[in-house]
């Protein structure tokens, strides 16, 4: 149970609270090339750190192979276990920027939401965790038990160089456990922890044709076209039955528990609702026959998330393209090897070469999928806290997404991870006008709070 | 026989009538959206109809449903045949920028090319005419038939309206036969009139799916994904041997008589040279089995110019896009009908709609084939016209472009047409550094004044 003066102070506190959180939303700390955001980055950093030391942690903003991370930890208290809180400050880019209502970093409270990018994906959610320190801290006594922050700025492209920047700083990072506040609630009212993750190899496929574009008129039935090559390949890295044709794409999937699927089906779960919340009439994509949350959490997938070649303004232009590129990626479910679809979609890239074109795959970063315990202290925990905060036991469910470093700590520091979800499946992550709800961000700090009461009396 | 007076008049006024054709091409005339483009237009159509009254023809700048065109007729002779110019002053857009060597729209002369926007395609063409009639007047005792001018400023994008237009002036378009100087040579040193075009259909498909974008993580596999669709339907459209799929494609398709099987094999045709000088290792693209030069003249086609959809800049960007869209463009060949092929592609695109996302498809234009008669007397005047300026009997060939204005002379005024082209394989019309040979045209406007003789003496 978490004391009352500590729910109290989180309580009392909302306001201020809030105007913190939003002058870190107000950072555009992306991670992308834009000018400025290498600064932006920086400052977000030492944003985390001046507030980290302003509860008294330790902390340290480090440099790792692309944006800095900031490190805290508390005063240690010994014979107390340590609790790692993970996160990141970096954000997804906000183009389509015209369909933002309001700009996306310059948050606005409208109907109980905060609206920014990375509202809630994810420095809404980290930010309950640094809630949570400063009620203990300056309402319950101090913390009890010892707490760890580690924030970094990369995750959104993937985290590259941080399994080695981890490995490198293993005494830092050590801990019997780590919470990742980076996912979501099944649904509303809805409390969840995530057990899974897909892991994610996005590539780039490049198709090259005529050294420059040329007249369709002229040439077109005798010199191949990138763009049809290439719509082409891309058509066939999927079968009539969904099936990903990538060459030993499935050898390693771990098939989905008869217990899991009975308590998936008990979710409540209405695709024609989650249809129209994407607004689409009905679902597709992933393999036929299977239900939509099996396609979504324990089936790898591939899907192309953009696309360009030959000329894309008004009206027409009647060339053959020289090039055209896709961005693709793959996600994986349990036991599948990144680097054995990497092999796979290679060869496949390979194998459909067509005359008169050259097909190029450039692999962006790649990502395990992990696989947690279900049955740790920390989950035990977590789920205690979940029920405290938001008065109903949490389902435990997967996640079709990627937060790479889930799989560091599993498998670099042997460690137990729980992923405590505090965002809404309407939050719009990646897309415009993503927000966090408010109400979710006073109880997730109380849950957060509580989750350190129980963690540190185990 | 040209008079030897209006050859040498050509000869020495080669440096002021360069001066004024880079003057014509200084002239951004497009005809899309951009800027400006309809003023440009309107500049091009006064410097023609001021270079018109200067050569002592009536003129005039006429509105059409998009651009104005430029009529101009010479004084009546009585007794003596009338021959028609067609030109258009309107350009392709001239993207990529960063791929021209000098910008677009300031022409410059190297290597003995004139380079511009518009160079070959069509105002250095079409200029040969107005040079042609200026040695008449000047040197050849004047003109010696009844000459006309129709020049416009939409055939870039298929001439939307400009049948409206002739139909609604057909007796000041009255005429014997049209010369239309916007097509090339088969080879270097190779002269040659080509006696039928490719019709041209170009449409936009596109796929919507989800309201917006959306993670593909938290929801691929259970989303149909617009860009994935869109390949598929794009891969589709052709079939293993490279046929295309639209239904009833090929049932109107005029088949090769085998005379001109056997004239297109006698030309000095390398496919090796032809691919190279293209830039691709081999040829691709059309039916299988078939020579190039039947895929490229005689075989209908279908090309994807155009593909955009979801995240494109640096990096990845894990979304399912919210929609993708792709400009395609299909070649017809003779006895081929626009309508019917439209019907087809519809269908095409009704039949393969895939659930929870809309393929839609949007008409840019059509224009039908054409195939002319390779024996009329304005044929046979541009024969010997261009072997007398060029020292050799051109080849009768067909050109896989289109010229929309050729179909609608010869269908609503039942006017032998000839296409005397001037242009070379290589000036790399619609591409970046778009030329001109300067020995194209000095020869190409003694061809355009033997034309004028030869003609008027039938």
């Amino acid at each position: 149970m978490l004391p009352q003066s500590v729910r109290d102070h989180l309580l009392a506190r909302r306001q201020e609270h809030l105007a913190a959180l939003k002058e870190f939303l107000a950072i555009p700390s992306l991670v992308n090339d834009e000018p400025g955001a290498a600064e932006a980055a920086r400052q977000a950093s030492d944003w985390l750190a001046g507030g980290f030391s302003s509860l008294g942690l330790d902390s340290a903003v480090m440099e790792t192979s692309r944006r800095p991370a900031v490190l805290a930890s508390s005063r240690k208290i010994p014979g107390r276990p340590t609790l790692m809180i993970y996160g990141h400050y970096d954000v997804q880019a906000p183009e389509p920027l015209e369909r933002w209502t309001s700009p996306p970093f310059q948050p606005q409270v409208r109907d109980g939401y905060v609206y920014a990018r990375g509202a809630c994906d994810d420095k809404g959610q980290l930010f309950a965790h640094l809630m949570a320190v400063e009620a203990w801290q300056r309402a319950g006594g101090g913390l009890p038990l010892n707490v760890k922050f580690f924030i970094e700025g990369q995750e959104e492209i993937g985290s590259p160089g941080i399994e080695n920047f981890m490995a490198a700083h293993k005494d830092e990072l050590a801990a019997d456990a780590v919470v990742i506040s980076d996912s979501e609630f099944f649904a509303e009212g809805v409390p969840s922890i995530t057990y899974a993750l897909r892991g994610l190899v996005p590539v780039e496929l490049t198709v090259t044709g005529p050294a420059h574009d040329v007249h369709s008129g002229i040439h077109g039935g005798a010199v191949s076209n990138p763009v049809n090559v290439l719509a082409a390949m891309i058509a066939g890295l999927h079968d009539a039955n969904g099936r990903v044709t990538v060459p030993g794409f499935y050898d390693d999937v771990l098939e989905l528990s008869e217990q899991e699927r009975r308590a998936w089906g008990a979710l409540p779960f209405d695709p024609a609702a989650y249809a129209a919340s994407l607004g689409v009439a009905e679902l597709g994509g992933g393999e036929r026959g299977l239900p939509p949350l099996e396609r979504r959490w324990s089936r790898p997938t591939l899907d192309c998330n953009g696309i360009i070649g030959g000329y894309t303004g008004p009206g027409g232009k009647t060339i053959i393209p020289s090039r055209a590129s896709a961005k693709l990626s793959m996600r994986l479910v349990a036991n599948q090897d990144p680097d054995k679809v990497i092999e796979g979609i290679t060869s496949y890239v390979r194998q459909h070469q067509h005359p008169g074109t050259v097909a190029e795959i450039a692999v962006l970063s790649k990502s395990r999928p992990v696989l947690l315990d279900r049955h740790s202290a920390a989950m035990k925990a977590a789920e205690a806290a979940l029920e405290e905060a938001f008065g109903r036991r949490p389902a435990m469910i997967r996640c079709g997404a990627s937060v790479p470093v889930t799989e560091f700590f599993q498998r670099l520091f042997g460690m137990d991870a729980v992923l405590m979800g505090l965002g809404l499946p309407d939050d719009d992550t990646h897309a415009p006008n993503e927000r966090f709800r408010l109400e979710h961000l006073w109880r997730g700090s109380q849950a957060a709070a509580a989750l350190m009461g129980n963690f540190g009396a185990k």
